[in-house]
């Protein structure tokens, strides 16, 4: 049986496996001060184009999340994001524990657009009762989205131009950093997108990495004192280690973009099988998950083989899956689906 | 260079690196709802002699701490724990953030007695303005402490007899648990011991894991919704079964136990050493943690060869250090330490 | 200038201004405790029919409503509401800053009904990734409703018994409870009402009070240590005996009923002065506060003697403001206001 | 039986009491933006000698704090004061609540120390693990202190300059402010006071007012948006002019240090006849707080015509009471206790 459910259904990509072993009994100082660290920010300074940021290890997106927001909010303030992202329905008030409204704007494609943002700032400030309400205090979005979108360079710009104006934050999600870089359509470069971003992470759990997310503060407004935020989140990792050896791989020869853009190869691979059975897909995906609306015979008949996850219910009885590839998925695994997908009925 | 400063320097015990390694390729779902979490769950039940225990896993202390802290108190309730506990002072305000206040006793070693808790307790009930003051709600203690002491089997029977009284759960922070119970004066199995916490943790993280603490909720009074609770405080780990995989090999023919006997085997060796040389200690730590209160010229010596930890100044005008030893530490390492105990200056 | 904005535009009515004179050198005790508070209770719990319900005096909305979410739910639950609910939109985030979210539902004319409820609950309990959500722990509803519409009894009871169902609490904002007690189509007494709530607020500080609201606690499971919780949130009131005094006065000879009867009388004549005119109204608001939808010509018009609040735009591109009456209402400013009604221009 | 327990124990100053019924039927705005509002805040800026001066009104005392402190801290930030202030003690946890920690410095007669303040300052930095510790954000006094001492204007002065020094702010609770100020050893003037403060609050409750706090925030870098902070908290008092008109009226005419300049008189001819009789104090409170240490028999006497408050035990066997003035105590009531004191037994 081929998984396609998610992006973590195994360990870690082999080289990492190696680097953990190869450095187990060495002895390092915690929490993140050690050596593998240093070489790992550093490293990802420089894939970004940037090398005074502020570069960070956790170890999940939920605690990345929050304590990133709540780092730069005021306590009257609230995050602006999509009624569908993570933060807003994912993350079972996660970001409420903090004190923090998510103020939810109406998305397509999980996206929501610099007018948007800018209306929603824009009505708050004019708003006669505006102190009877929760202040905008940062804008939050994922790249790519749930739905496996992306936002052009001219939309982050946008984004991030009504943010300067608004003197808040543009905070960028990255759980799926690499497949959207790795997404043949993507227009930016990791320098570009990473200039058009305040903060940001970039994935490593669903990226090929055990488990990490790396923050990356371009803003060195919102940086102070961050340790102590990831602490009081119980995100301070004990062998912080851990964290610097992962990402030190990752971005050492490309792995990271090697990982994403074979991922991406097989989803688009998958993709082109489902259009060439004429199959509709929910959100225009080009990352590493495929969307595809099946009818319940077509999902029973595929999952002989190839287990998809089910993502909701399509308006024309259908149903929407998921089918989700990562650096585990072999070309055995694509080459069975795709067959499948050929043979399927109609 | 022989690093004694922490029990978390490397990695993890060539038993769990080796079943990382062989699962990696494994697919499993996400989330802690994997067959290895199953049966490290299983394992660690029978270990405790508590079929029906409720076994969570997270991934570190102050997120274990947090999450199961606020899971039980109602909002105008604090945690009574020693004034020199984890909670209160090492985990920069992490329970606070939550919106609980830690009431602090005063502790001799660390621990606090049943009189005292229950002291508490009755005063805050006959006071006419209670009310007007943090209603006390559960007991915080660690199990050792944080200068290696341990509760006999007496003391905590009465302190959780003090919590039954209240109708107030006790829970007992393990993180270093193993080192406690192959003290050779600790009066308790683990099975005994369970039964004297409605909730306790079994660390992982300094007991040999890579990372990993396993909550035991032996009350089913106090585990409602408890993976609610883990995933909105960022403790859902998304590839779950690794920390499933990881305890699932500690309570595998008790390698638990094989590796903290070993370490506190190593640090009685170190602390006669120290003892032959007539050198007084911090505390009566006879666990994994050893701390002789020392000389400059004595650390100097010592450091040449073998790092300590500077842990406070002593009232005599020397330094009490900590030497701390894991499943990590060598035989040669030790042999080393002590054979320059015997020469250090006097 | 004949101020219609609001029903909080002047003090109070001349018995509470009478009562508070009358005791002001008296001594009492502080807090709540004292034989006013006592009284006030007593009065209330038999208005309601109740005699065993808890009856707490706190001195705001923001503050009753805070109190009450936050005494109820578990960390991970959140308060379904309408999306245009108070506690959604007009409190700054109070609630989000006790870590609880608000889970919106749709709404029509500010009303939900029991089966959204119902669904809500369901849908919840249904998924699969359930704790990755907040999970609804309670539902909080106005009446009446933000726009001034009242639930009728069996609305409110088939909301109660989805409650019930599911062990949550109802809650019921009652800022305005007197007005819609008074509204010609209510099909309930306050003891009906009542037997339908968990907890609700009987609202003073719109109903003819210098400020005070008291919250009656009908079920017991859900009173434990109020007065903590009051005074965590600041809103233990050091002169309590103030409320008392007031909640007393507007519970003697029917007083609160007295009052918010008169003003719904008031106007139901306005509204009347505006049906004749062919005017349409925003919502269907028999209460306190009638929005209809005018020209600007007409608002202009109208404001030379009567000043209404602006609400929101209409669909139309006329204008929905607001004409609130109270009990400081004079039937000089109802006849001044009816006249121009009459006169204004198409 | 005349009430000494505390200065709260009747309604309000005639005068207050006489503003409040002139301008009951008057229209005004709501939440503190009408004209009285203005009036008050500007007298109060011109008694405090600070024009610029952003002056806000809140009901209590508990609130006031909460908005304050957590208005200014960052997360990961904690609030100095004496282990016996009343944040740390009286307050049910509201400012853990906020998410914050109390850090308390022990304390003689209810001070702390510039120097104190220092070293926890300087300690903080210099510690190798700050990061795991809450960082020590703002500092919290009282003037007069909960047991009735004072600060003389060069030791806040030196409080303030360490405040300034690591810049964070010196917040001063006043709730008993005009007390303090009419002290006889009192060496600064409101101005002067004010002068060394970064935000205090001139207490209404305890001083005349039937209720009410005026929060005066002198330095500018910490007032920002703190009108939504108020509404968060459950603090925006919907008939804002009640707060407005009293602090104007005791404003006006130095109604407010007449008041406070009275008790104290008071309060020292209670002294008096206690010294006379060779009775010891708790503390040294020069204020409208008398702590006598007195036998049960003495008590016993005493209470047949004046009610004190029992403080806490004394460690001779003996117990500490409270004797409390206001506006409210007659020259008839001390007439009669000092009458009682002269004759008690010895």
């Amino acid at each position: 049986m081929h998984n396609f459910q998610c992006d973590y259904t195994e360990g870690a990509h082999q080289k990492i496996i190696d680097a953990l072993v190869k450095t187990n009994m060495e002895q390092t100082c915690g929490y993140g001060l050690d050596e593998y660290c240093d070489k790992a920010r550093a490293k990802i300074q420089k894939a970004c184009g940037a090398p005074h940021a502020d570069v960070h290890f956790l170890v999940g997106g939920t605690q990345t999340n929050t304590t990133v927001i709540s780092s730069v909010l005021r306590p009257h303030q609230g995050a602006v994001c999509a009624v569908q992202g993570h933060i807003a329905v994912h993350e079972t008030g996660a970001i409420e524990a903090t004190g923090h409204k998510v103020l939810g704007l109406p998305c397509e494609n999980g996206k929501i657009t610099a007018e948007q943002v800018k209306n929603c700032f824009a009505a708050h400030y004019a708003s006669e009762t505006a102190e009877h309400e929760v202040q905008p205090g940062m804008v939050y979005i994922s790249y790519p989205t749930e739905c496996g979108t992306l936002y052009t360079k001219d939309e982050l710009s946008a984004i991030h131009a009504v943010c300067k104006e608004y003197d808040v934050p543009l905070f960028v999600d990255g759980a799926r950093l690499g497949y959207g870089l790795a997404d043949p359509n993507c227009d930016m470069t990791l320098p570009e997108f990473a200039a058009n971003c305040d903060i940001f992470y970039i994935g490593g759990t669903k990226c090929g990495a055990l488990f990490g997310e790396a923050v990356v503060i371009m803003n060195e407004k919102y940086g102070r004192d961050f340790r102590y935020l990831i602490k009081r989140h119980g995100g301070m990792f004990a062998k912080g280690r851990l964290l610097g050896i992962q990402f030190d791989t990752l971005f050492t020869d490309g792995l990271y973009f090697e990982i994403t853009r074979g991922a991406v190869e097989s989803a688009l691979r998958i993709r082109k099988a489902f259009e060439a059975r004429g199959i509709e897909f929910f959100g225009r995906s080009m990352t590493n998950q495929q969307f595809p609306i099946l009818t319940d015979a077509q999902i029973e008949f595929l999952s002989k083989n190839s287990l998809p996850e089910f993502w909701c219910d399509a308006e024309s009885g259908k149903k929407v899956v998921r089918f989700c590839t990562s650096w585990a998925t072999t070309s055995e695994s694509v080459d069975t689906l795709v067959n499948d997908i050929a043979n399927m009925p109609v």
